[in-house]
């Protein structure tokens, strides 16, 4: 392990934290909140670390996929107790672990809180809650490789970092890469933003749900989610979580022209078939029960967008629904968005290798002897891939097994237990029952909450980078 | 396609059915019950059809794996078709779909019942639904390679009834094999029928009992399954069910005099471990709650044992556990017993191979280039076995949602519905909520019947045999 790297990255790291917590110091200036001052304090600190960390630079500058992988670890679980002390300092949440719980939740994209009363809270801590779902969704070590410049070759953070089974780099460069990815990310973001505004939402609340929507994280500024925007906001929202959990290939595929290669992705096709799918049973479903066509395919397709996309705002309760459209929400919060993406899940890439693996076995019957490549988009998948797709799938259920062990102890009933580790883990937000759309994860205990935090910055980095920084292996000089 | 073959050894099975269904008839006769003669006519009628199906001898007698598999699909399904022909003629069951469901679960030893009041039941069809486990248990079709002399070699046919990801052959020639283990299957039995005795259970029940425990099968004789008989029946009953739930090689080491190899075998020292944490873990809850050390530990070890080993017999109802031993019940529901047991489930040694992939994978991220051999008992597994093993969970995975998604138009609670896919795939019986140990599956609609029969046999063959039927390649000549 090269220890001198990963330290002066993990500086470099504290130093971007801390310019980010400089704009909730600013929203707190802007609305005179004192709280403001407690953010600029914790900046001010975490530069100053920042600084310690790079008083040695490294001489070597190679980054493995160890370091990569340890960088993105680390990273990540500081990000996530650093970000949270202005919250406990202010006193926003009882304790150290509601606070940790509320800001991981915010990194990581999943939206899931402890917080109650939301309308009574200072806005500079609504804006640092949202703003790091914007952050965490394209990935703060990708934001890293894109701004700064450095001769290390950063693919192996890239690839720890970014979620899916395969990171195609769009261009040779990684560094390009990066900066490429996080242009769209932006224009996207603003384009929202500004459609937001069209539709008559208040300033504040249009940045707050935009970061939201971009990092499909799902944090809202109303204790209602979305439910009382109009329904031209709702279908912006509607419209741009869907666009956020598609493969972000596909608009540089688009920009570059490739109109036809775009969407002849099979994971865009996928992803666009389920949705599809999904809408149309639930709407049929609310139908029956509602009567009003338009406003069941409406809540049909937000909340369908909302859980498959990973992001977690809500514009009914579906906790309330009947079982068939929670059984489909259900598989929907599994199945997730699409590798590439800003959103969590298993990800539709790898259903798709995993039905094609069934497929494959099933004619293996048939015809012993030919056992057949797997292909996706027409191009071979290494048997490298297949291997740590496969991987993937099994540590997840393992993780989500031992985590919803340790969580029952809490006695919440099953549904509750089961799908709250599954918003967790996929980075979704809200569950069925007691962490239902307008519930809360309050009533877990401390310990909970801890096995909560854990799962949700393993979902985010897809479990392997987090299970290698415990090996001793990995720690070896 | 060898059709002629594929008719010619359906025609034998359906003869052997007839020789089965005689039981309960010569059981009538002793009874005096009118219903034996409904049995005595559908064995006979059976018995012709097979002799019909005889008629032509097959030229080439050779059985590939197609035939393999399209013999015991289409024999498994005949086998619970034909077997529900008795019930639904006496008016056991409302319909032939209860009826088909009754004996599909006997036959897959699920155990899953739509019957009510079953002490007002006649003792012939009493024996014949716990018979039908018995038989379903060690596989009717290896029996059929036991005891018939035949020239075809049976591998491909054992290979797709016997559970697990790799069968052994315990000896050279698959006949014996199969005499071997059905020798050591009626020792196992007739010890448990004789301990029952001694613990003064009635013969009938005790013959019943002893059916369902050693298919792990869980149809009881009373309406409380196992909940009324005296303590020492129920241990005895207990220490049958983790026995039948071992991979039988172990008996024929044990046999053969190899004593330090049969326990080595780390599928059964897993097995060992999950049930041993499972009890201790359930035993601490339930103490906290009861206060009776002993009472605590008897529970825990009967509840564990059924649900690991796809039993599903009761003698406390585990829905009303708290969540922590619910959920380890749901987590032994998905485990499962040992591979070349009569238990079903994912079975031991898959989730040893998936435990493994998940280390060979962490260490591949430590060292990339060592990517080393998965090794069980000391011995390569080969890539093809992972491979299988592999692609069984991802189809287990698809069949399960899609199961749910089904059988959840007809509005039963997530718990519900989810456990009651469980419960039929993995071949247990009793789920959670309106399907725990003390409900029923009588509230379904046919529909959703119709689906868990399915899950029950696609289970029982471990899910490809049953999806190879629908491949059009298949049954191309």
């Amino acid at each position: 392990m090269n220890y001198s790297i990963v330290i002066y990255l993990i500086g470099t790291l504290l130093q971007f934290q801390a310019a980010f917590l400089l704009l909730p110091a600013l929203i707190g200036l802007l609305y005179r909140e004192e709280e403001g001052y407690v953010y600029l304090i914790v900046a001010a600190i975490t530069f100053l670390a920042g600084l310690l960390f790079k008083s040695r630079k490294p001489e070597v500058q190679k980054i493995r996929t160890r370091e990569g992988i340890v960088i993105t670890g680390v990273g990540w679980i500081s990000l996530s107790l650093i970000g949270a002390i202005p919250l406990f300092l202010c006193g926003h949440t009882e304790n150290f672990t509601d606070a940790v719980f509320e800001i991981a939740s915010g990194f990581t994209t999943t939206g899931a809180s402890v917080l109650s009363n939301l309308e009574s809270m200072p806005r500079c801590m609504m804006f640092w809650r949202s703003f790091t779902h914007w952050i965490g969704g394209m990935g703060v070590l990708v934001f890293l490789l894109a701004v700064l410049p450095s001769n290390a070759d950063g693919m192996h953070i890239m690839r720890a970092e970014s979620p899916g089974p395969n990171v195609d780099k769009l261009v040779p460069r990684v560094r390009q890469t990066a900066f490429i990815l996080y242009a769209m990310y932006m224009i996207l973001t603003l384009a929202e933003f500004l459609l937001l505004i069209l539709g008559q939402m208040p300033v504040f609340d249009a940045a707050c749900l935009t970061f939201g929507t971009a990092g499909t994280g799902g944090f809202g500024v109303r204790s209602d989610s979305v439910v009382s925007y109009n329904s031209f906001c709702q279908v912006v929202i509607t419209v741009f979580m869907v666009l956020f959990g598609v493969n972000f290939k596909l608009y540089y595929l688009i920009y570059a022209g490739k109109l036809k290669e775009a969407f002849k992705q099979e994971e865009v096709q996928g992803y666009l078939i389920i949705y599809a799918a999904a809408v149309i049973l639930i709407s049929v479903d609310l139908y029956l029960q509602i009567g009003s066509v338009g406003d069941s395919i409406k809540h049909a397709a937000f909340q369908a967008a909302s859980v498959m996309t990973t992001t977690g705002f809500a514009t009914a309760d579906f906790d309330k629904w009947h079982t068939l459209p929670k059984v489909i929400m259900v598989c929907l919060m599994f199945v997730g968005a699409c590798a590439g993406s800003t959103g969590g899940g298993v990800k539709v890439s790898r259903i798709l290798l995993y039905v094609k693996q069934v497929r494959r076995e099933v004619l293996s019957f048939v015809h012993p002897k030919s056992v057949k490549k797997i292909r996706l988009d027409g191009k071979g998948v290494s048997e490298e891939t297949i291997r740590t797709t496969n991987a993937y799938l099994m540590v997840y259920g393992l993780v989500a097994f031992v985590s919803l062990i340790l969580i029952s102890l809490d006695g919440f009933d099953f549904t509750t237990s089961f799908t709250a580790v599954l918003a967790t883990l996929n980075n979704i937000g809200p569950g069925l029952g007691a962490v239902g759309p307008m519930g809360s994860f309050a009533g877990f205990s401390a310990f909970s909450k801890w096995v909560f935090i854990f799962d949700m910055i393993a979902g985010r980095l897809e479990i392997f980078p987090i299970l290698i920084l415990f090996n001793r292996l990995t720690w070896k000089k």
